[in-house]
């Protein structure tokens, strides 16, 4: 694995970034992919929504590995990692979805960041189709 | 990068998997985490969709290697491939949303794979938000 660029934004420490149910990410950012992997973006202006890989690569500080029952900060109670967003998972991967703005040659900028200035992206993939709705279940998260 | 686990689909070969516009995947599987890690799946049995991050591991027998400008199937067009699903992308990272029907111990049964059997499993993570569907535009897929 080897990141296809980097995202820029407003966020230089995590404690910068809210977490929890119902938070509305609205800040804007910038996805740097590498000149030589340009040609890749080639159509994406169609597309209203990306969703970004990327990877966690700060962790907060935290040494690396993993914790299988997590803690989220907005709950008492802990979740399988699996069951949650934490980043200290067996894998570090992240997935935003974002709103595609604007593009300027490698250069995407989107709204609806959430992570760390800097943080190496791995992989941008088109956002094609929603759950129904009626059908969508959140689990502990719905209990808050 | 290490799997998680691995699913179990239908599909033998690539060529035995739907793909184009307005394709549905039904069919069922099972994801089966490694037994070390079933700690993880605590509380997933409450969301009803979850997103799975996998790899191509196959490629359907291409040789390593990526193209920035796809040939989808189903279209006569290049794209590039951040703007497809092309499996020849730099980073072979897959992912796919399923419908969670039951979960026994490591085991999980789903609905909606899409991926050959064996296929090397990388995270899960839980289904918690759509985009509005107004707010949704679908690039050149939607000229087809």
């Amino acid at each position: 694995m080897t990141p296809i660029g980097i995202v820029r934004t407003p966020y230089t420490a995590t404690s910068q970034i809210a977490k929890g149910v119902n938070v509305t990410h609205a800040d804007e950012g910038t996805i740097e992919i590498n000149p030589e992997l340009e040609q890749g973006l080639t159509d994406i202006e169609g597309f209203s929504h990306l969703i970004v890989i990327w990877l966690f690569h700060r962790r907060g500080g935290r040494a690396e590995g993993y914790e299988l029952l997590s803690h989220p900060p907005f709950d008492t109670r802990p979740h399988g990692v699996f069951a949650t967003r934490s980043p200290d998972r067996p894998n570090p991967i992240a997935i935003t979805v974002v709103e595609l703005l604007a593009r300027d040659g490698n250069k995407l900028r989107v709204r609806g960041v959430d992570m760390l200035d800097g943080t190496p992206v791995l992989d941008i993939k088109p956002y094609l189709s929603n759950v129904p709705e009626e059908k969508l279940r959140r689990g502990w998260l719905e209990t808050l």
